[in-house]
């Protein structure tokens, strides 16, 4: 008998914004408002994701309050919340399977620390530990780290490629098995299995070694969420995990492909990056009950807040002198940040012709995700047509608000997807690799080197 | 009846250096030899602390494999740990009372990260975050950051003075009662209660706000370890309590009383700092018990091992052509990082005539702090008399190796200094700044100010 293949199974993150993914969420009667320092609030969250066998919790993260206006942003729950390897390190002592998956920007941070502090995450929770590399996007954050403007895109993907190198060459520079713990001989690890890294590039020069051991996946999960060019060229040679934002099965499939298509010019099999489409989902027991709970979460927009929205992921184009039952305009000029935002957002105008209004209430329900109402039935439906449609390889799943939100999505669409063989019963491995199906990383750095400890005052 | 003022008390720190701060601790039989990556080795000392009734659990931390040479290091637990902040968060999940002071150096760091960690860590362990202010002190921690060379002593202290306005000014950017919550009209926040900072200064330009926010305690509890004249000035002028090295008594009350001195000089008093030498005791049932575990320790100390953290506390100063059982040379030259430590172990070798041979195991034990070993009795009579002599308004404790070595202090001296009415019973605060009878600082800041909310793209 030959062992058979198991069954491709769906990959899901649980997409945990404070207050969850609606702008408005905030304001609905369960909502927790006070989320963002409500450390109670995100246990109960992970505890609840991996009961259910969620792959990872994700946070996003910026390194400003960003975007919006004086007038805007106190109308939102997203100015202030806990930093994600902070609140993520907490959750690793109240968690036992569910990976942990925190945003840093490679713009804004040094890759030694970068390194360092997941190294220490993956250790605390057991190999769960994943990283999504940002570039950032926002002018504000710049003004928080003495310059006056987010470098330029080109720039910070250079500096992108450089930093990722850097962090996974900080993980190799202590081998796995570089402990001995011997303390008859006196001997705490063997030297010869202690690496210097010696980086010189364009942007650092990072000796090494790292102060942690080498992490327990050998390298905590890399996920990116850029789509441009540039990011999709960085996401092919290093990342492990894709979070993209896609608004159509056709537009999906298209940036799965694609993307699945580069992977083979750096070595790399088609099994080795997990493509997550953000997904958006209000779940109701009928049609109509969801339809209800999706029309009293656009009611708690405020309208200034909808245009606010759009405006931001236009880049932060003003489009107050626009009438709003009127189209966008044609002769928008693409940001410096967020390129692929702008193109999803110009594009779903175009393809739907949507007036400001409609667009507006449209960025502002899912902030150009893919958004879904139904009944447990459609939304596995939809689901699995992405799915098994190469459009997927499974989804980040942005409840509207929080707790509820994930609440239905676990108790009224995850029973429908495991009728359906789709997504697992229960964890088989323990760490965030095993869970997306990632191979360990070897650590092939050194193999053909001689050891050279060499570690100076 | 007039209320009493309640009996001044020891403030106790629980300082957890992996496997013990004595340099071969990790090799006592009972030594957990890999903390550096064991979690429930920490929970479990953390748990016993908070139940013990310590003030505050203190990490050091540098960033880099810093001091040795390949032959040394092996030897010792000390080159790969959990990065300090990451492993608070997590531990701030599974305590309640106890405080958790992480060390971060202002050189190899921008201010808004730092702002924002310890304003998150403070908000998930409900407001029991310390920050302990440092410079850094090698060349090692300079390469991992693109530098040569490790910044000179001006220059770093310098940097720091701003690093530290820049920060305390963050967390002051949301005035504490600016969340409004108000699901009806719509508003989370007040927007008259968030302020930009605008800080324009030699090393630092940020404009803020800090997207968390204002921490619990309004600032989390800033100590520092720096006692050359400009970490005393900034101590002065900054800090909420020191941790220092003394090794007598004398000189312990100079120090104490130089410095409360200095605070008039910032319009602050001294009940405002708290001084907290540390202090590595190795207790007995019987003194003889004592010096039998004292002596059991100093036997695992690998001879080349003393001799390179000597030359490590005096700068890397090579001193292999100098005859070991001869005198410290006179001509040595104080080095760029850490000139407090240089001062007081060459100090510790004139005072007491003690050849290099000698002056090695006496580094090697306690790094330079006060080692004291004995019966309870005669630790607690010893702790008292700094207490009561104005030289220690509490310690940090520094058990020679971990767990045990935690457990003989909980176990037998604090029973002791509990019988004398010298440590608390148990916690009456919930908030570091409670234990350490802090007040918390109010958010002065804006109270002049017109708000100005102008937060950018």
């Amino acid at each position: 008998m030959s062992p058979q293949k198991p069954p491709r199974q769906l990959h899901l993150g649980a997409f945990l914004q404070a207050t969850g993914h609606h702008v408005a969420g905030w304001r609905h009667p369960g909502a927790q408002a006070d989320a963002g320092r409500n450390l109670a609030h995100y246990i109960a969250l992970a505890q609840r994701a991996e009961a259910a066998g969620f792959d990872a919790l994700f946070l996003a993260d910026g390194v400003a309050i960003r975007g919006m206006d004086d007038a805007t942003l106190p109308r939102t729950a997203r100015a202030a919340t806990f930093e994600p390897l902070t609140l993520l390190s907490a959750l690793a002592a109240v968690t036992q399977r569910i990976g942990l998956v925190a945003t840093v920007s490679t713009t804004y941070n040094e890759p030694f620390h970068v390194a360092r502090k997941f190294a220490s995450l993956d250790h605390l929770s057991g190999g769960r530990a994943g990283w999504n590399v940002v570039t950032s996007w926002s002018d504000a954050e710049a003004r928080n780290f003495s310059l006056e403007r987010h470098p330029a895109h080109a720039d910070r993907y250079a500096r992108a490629e450089e930093f990722v190198d850097v962090v996974t060459g900080l993980w190799d520079t202590w081998e796995d098995d570089a402990f001995l713990y011997d303390k008859d001989s006196g001997r705490h690890f063997d030297a010869d299995k202690l690496h210097t890294l010696d980086h010189r590039g364009a942007h650092f020069q990072v000796r090494g070694p790292l102060n942690v051991a080498r992490p327990p996946q050998g390298h905590p999960v890399i996920v990116q969420a850029g789509s441009s060019e540039a990011g999709q060229e960085l996401a092919a040679r290093t990342a492990e995990v894709i979070f993209t934002a896609q608004q159509s099965l056709a537009d999906a499939q298209a940036f799965y492909r694609g993307l699945k298509a580069r992977l083979a010019r750096h070595g790399r099999t088609p099994d080795q990056l997990k493509i997550l489409p953000g997904v958006f989902p209000v779940v109701g027991r009928s049609e109509a009950e969801a339809q209800e709970k999706f029309e009293a979460l656009q009611n708690l927009i405020h309208p200034s807040v909808g245009l606010a929205l759009l405006s931001q992921h236009l880049g932060g184009i003003d489009l107050s002198g626009y009438p709003l039952d009127g189209p966008l305009p044609d002769n928008l000029v693409e940001p410096n940040g967020a390129k692929s935002r702008f193109q999803l957002v110009t594009g779903l105008a175009r393809r739907e012709g949507l007036t400001i209004r409609q667009l507006c209430l449209r960025v502002a329900t899912a902030r150009g995700h893919w958004s879904i109402h139904g009944t447990p039935q459609s939304v596995a439906d939809q689901l699995q047509a992405w799915f098994e449609g190469e459009a997927a390889d499974g989804f980040n799943v942005m409840p509207p608000w929080l707790p509820g939100g994930l609440d239905d999505f676990i108790e009224l669409v995850l029973p429908e997807l495991r009728r359906r063989g789709l997504f697992r019963e229960r964890y088989t491995g323990t760490t965030l690799r095993e869970h997306l199906g990632l191979r360990r990383p070897e650590n092939l750095r050194w193999q053909q080197l001689e050891p050279s400890l060499a570690v100076g005052a």
